[in-house]
């Protein structure tokens, strides 16, 4: 017997309650029955988003949601700037090339956070600027951005803020409304504790200003027919029923738990991973660390795609190592959803064993402890 | 205790199997496990598309394949003939204009079947057309269209035949390949047997090849890139790997019924309720209806809206209604899907009961009986 572990950063673990409820017997999508779940859902989701507004529910992987928010709020030819600091980053850019926008690109290098003095002086010399495209947490890099400080900028501007917010909703705080977010985007699949397959979108009172006149070709993701349909209780299309179930579990299981803990476990999980990694001597990829996951660079020796293979073949633990050019270098330990304090002892203890099985001098016991010196803060008794 | 029957023709019933199947803990999807499954049902939907090409797994509803047929393979300006007899044409014309594409309607009326004579009059008499796109069925009216006999016209001939299969692949035979379909496009919460969220989109060597030099926007459904992935065992962004646990176990079972007593099944049962609609004295909407559905007029006096919701609140069971110029007007009981001999039964026994309840004379097991005339011949004993 082997018991598996998902601990990367996108898909999460599901909890049973969530995958029990996506197993109930599907239900037609245009019924009161169906319309009463989705309302419960739309209602839930507002306070994780922070915001009064609609959040709209899409069928489709995050990055459906982003391109809604590239084609229902800027037009052909239109001026963007975009933080780009990783894979994510970078398919902000993509995305707004390929709907004809014309790309500032700010290129920050991995790692490293968006600097909000750069992003105010850029935006002070190019006043053709109408939109800063950024991640929440950029997943590549694990790099938390200062997106509070940046939407202080944004807000007083005719530049609508667009945030990727599928590692970073329900991670811990990010309210649109009273930061002065524009567009912010989720991912079923993160700290929501689903399976991929819903993404997330909701606008400020101008970003739905900015979507009346904005022009650009678009049928499915047409967010102001979703909205027009949402205020129905409603899809345009076909509703993936089996996951809207699975989501009304979720978020109430988020509710039970209530935000401020749930962002409290995430930051102590977070800090419990880093002190461990830096008991094992193992360097972070960022100063700008985000509660959702934990990077850090493998020793130089180890073949890091073989590392994470070890990890998941043999000891049965999934966790995410580099993409592009940190590909083969990282790893990435998640605490996003449904992670507990005691997966992190599992987290650290499988890395001791597999850095010993790589051939590192490790001592049994010292990241594990290291991070359980912090988890003990969360335990009562 | 009232047992509930979903009988409509999208979504339809999930088999237990398959909700089990979804219930398992979900893997991530950048692994050679996920890859393997997902294999697998790659190669089980060749078959049923009838195809030797890629069948590509899209994370959307059907309208997002119907979306990624028009923006990959056609270009702004382009010319294309619309099959419009229903809500579903009309959707293929507004995705085309959404996209910029010139169109063609060619407005037939709701319950009629396109004339390919008509069709190819169009295409002889204007050579700037360079698509004709339609339905394989036309789900809001239960037409089924001569896919067959427009393949044969558009084959020779410098234009693309787009078919939008959602209701049809899986219900009977439409072999792409053998046919010359161009494009076509399925979606899992119909013959699949699966939840809503998954679609599907195969495209013919020539239809791949116009993909290589259409311009439109396009990112999320950019079919090359997901082609490009797919040889990969792998999609381009986040895979729903719940829905496809659900949809292999789908195809197992498809494969186990096998391709030809699935589509014997449903035409039996097609014709079953038909035979009981007709014995309770109600009129075809159509006089070329797909074996996936029955729709039937129901009588003046009666509010239709009225009838389909006592049939789901009273009785337990879903049927569909009207849409847009029909509802209130009609009924429609599907057989597509996990939709067995005795589920017609219940569906015209339930129309028997419910015809009494608004007062209608009925013989009761007159519907029935004449269902069970053509359903006897489906069982051996």
């Amino acid at each position: 017997m082997k018991k598996n572990y998902l601990l990367s950063p996108g898909p999460t673990p599901v909890p049973e309650r969530v995958l029990l409820a996506m197993a109930q017997p599907v239900i037609h999508h245009r019924t009161p029955q169906f319309s009463a779940l989705f309302r419960v859902c739309l209602e839930k989701l507002k306070p994780i988003f922070g915001t009064k507004n609609d959040v709209i529910i899409l069928s489709s992987s995050g990055t459906g949601a982003m391109e809604a928010a590239v084609c229902n709020c800027f037009s052909k030819g239109e001026k963007v700037l975009v933080v780009n600091s990783g894979k994510f980053g970078e398919r902000w850019g993509q995305i707004s090339e390929s709907f004809g926008l014309n790309v500032v690109w700010m290129n920050i290098g991995w790692g490293n956070a968006a600097d909000p003095g750069e992003i105010k002086k850029t935006l002070d010399a190019d006043p053709d600027i109408k939109g800063v495209l950024m991640q929440a947490t950029e997943s590549s890099t694990t790099v938390k951005h200062p997106v509070k400080e940046i939407a202080a900028i944004t807000k007083s501007r005719d530049v609508m803020l667009v945030v990727d917010g599928i590692t970073g909703v329900g991670v811990f705080k990010i309210p649109m409304d009273d930061w002065g977010i524009d567009v912010m985007v989720g991912g079923s699949q993160k700290a929501f504790m689903m399976p991929p397959g819903l993404a997330f979108i909701a606008l400020s009172k101008r970003a739905w200003e900015k979507a009346d006149k904005a022009k650009n070709s678009r049928f499915y993701f047409d967010l102001k027919k979703e909205k027009k349909n949402l205020a129905k209780d409603t899809t345009s299309y076909t509703a993936p029923v089996s996951l809207v179930y699975g989501l009304s579990e979720a978020l109430k299981m988020m509710e039970e738990e209530s935000l401020p803990k749930l962002y409290e476990r995430q930051a102590r999980t977070a800090k419990a991973a880093r002190a461990g990694c830096a008991a094992l001597n193992l360097k972070p990829v960022t100063q700008s660390p985000s509660e959702a996951m934990t990077g850090v660079f493998l020793p130089s020796e180890i073949d890091g795609a073989r590392f994470v293979k070890a990890l998941r073949d043999s000891f049965g633990i999934t966790f995410a190592g580099g993409q592009d050019q940190w590909k083969g270098k990282i790893i990435r330990i998640a605490q996003l959803g449904y992670i507990g304090d005691f997966d992190i002892v599992i987290a650290m203890s499988a890395i001791e064993m597999a850095l010993d099985g790589f051939g590192v001098p490790v001592k049994f016991g010292s990241g594990v402890g290291a991070a359980q010196a912090v988890l003990r803060g969360g335990f009562e008794v």
